[in-house]
């Protein structure tokens, strides 16, 4: 069966799609460059999903910067050094006005082209709290509306599943996951402004949830810091 | 206030963008460029955009071609000389798989940078049963995922609003509203496969639409056919 797997090179969405592979879905793998400053995540995902045996990765092109602002597409700074207990207590200027929602519908559109009725998202309700398209509910709403938005939907083909195995995982967990399915964790990146050479500012939100989760998952970190 | 109006370059969205306008909303027009063969319809919403007064146009690029096929897309043909009774009775090739949701997605990211919580969608119901993103129900399906899906909803600031005010009106009270409004007509294009020069083929679907609601509203068609 196929899957469409939301592949952004980072942490979750790596193991995400290689826990998709083990249950038995072929995954396409579906990345966007949207404007983001951290690009070259892009090229993580590429390596990932050679790495993770896609049987096909899209990478669309779909410039946000035109019509969002965020710490992530524009020049707002990214917030470093934060307390790991207030992350994710607040909406954080790394917020990327619905992002979730266009990713998935572009995972729509091609799920549907495909006839595949199987999505799979990295998001995590744990860390991300403060996003509100990371949340159940959020999810449980698009699942609904993909069942009403396509041909597929009203013909009674299948009906669309949302699969977002890691929305109440820790971080810890999703690393421990990652060993335990061979994901090559040193390919992935999760810096929100790396350095032009990839390598990873230690300090911002995602790099400090990072360090801790490997840090409590007993797994060395592989990840270059500046 | 401001509103986000979902602007093609056809007919319905420029009644629609217009029909925005004269409740007294401030218009931010938003046209997808996203690899459709009538890609001359940018051009109009361009010069759509200017003339009913938009406050902003943003283009923006996406390519649906590595992820979607359809006539509109791709080298599916496109059908033409259908009987009028039958068009919007299936779901035809020149549905694009889940393109509504794309566009709304975007328009919702645009609304909530924007502190906007009224979106435009120039959707009819009666002329396009056929594609399942047309429906009431999956307008009001979206407009509920809109505020799960946002800062803006979680935080209480408003509630988001889709609206699509001819979804129930006919083709032809659409043209007698456009004209009522002062819409440039002759700039709206509407057929799937017009030449180089823009002159429209009069045989697709959605020739055969607009020529039969100008017909019916009385208004002589400024359309150039080829």
């Amino acid at each position: 069966m196929k899957a469409v797997v939301l592949l952004s090179g980072g942490l979750d969405s790596a193991v995400t799609a290689a826990f998709a592979r083990s249950r038995g879905f072929e995954v396409y793998a579906l990345t966007l460059r949207y404007g983001q400053r951290h690009v070259i995540e892009v090229v993580a995902a590429e390596r990932l999903a050679r790495s993770l045996g896609a049987v096909r990765h899209a990478v669309v092109d779909l410039d946000l910067r035109g019509i969002t602002a965020s710490a992530l597409t524009s020049d707002i700074p990214v917030p470093t050094g934060r307390a790991a207990a207030d992350i994710g207590r607040d909406i954080p200027p790394t917020y990327v006005p619905a992002r979730n929602t266009v990713f998935l519908a572009l995972a729509l559109a091609w799920a549907e082209t495909l006839g595949s009725f199987d999505l799979f998202i990295g998001a995590n309700a744990l860390d991300y709290s403060g996003y509100p398209d990371c949340r159940p509910e959020y999810l449980e709403a698009f699942e609904r509306l993909a069942y009403l938005a396509t041909k597929a939907g009203i013909e009674g083909a299948g009906k669309f599943k949302i699969h977002a195995p890691f929305l109440q995982t820790t971080k810890a967990e999703i690393v421990r996951t990652g060993v335990r399915l061979g994901v090559d964790l040193a390919a992935t990146t999760s810096c929100y402004q790396p350095d032009a050479q990839g390598a990873a500012c230690g300090a911002c939100d995602s790099c400090l949830l990072r360090r801790k989760a490997f840090a409590e998952a007993g797994v060395a970190d592989p990840t270059r810091y500046r």
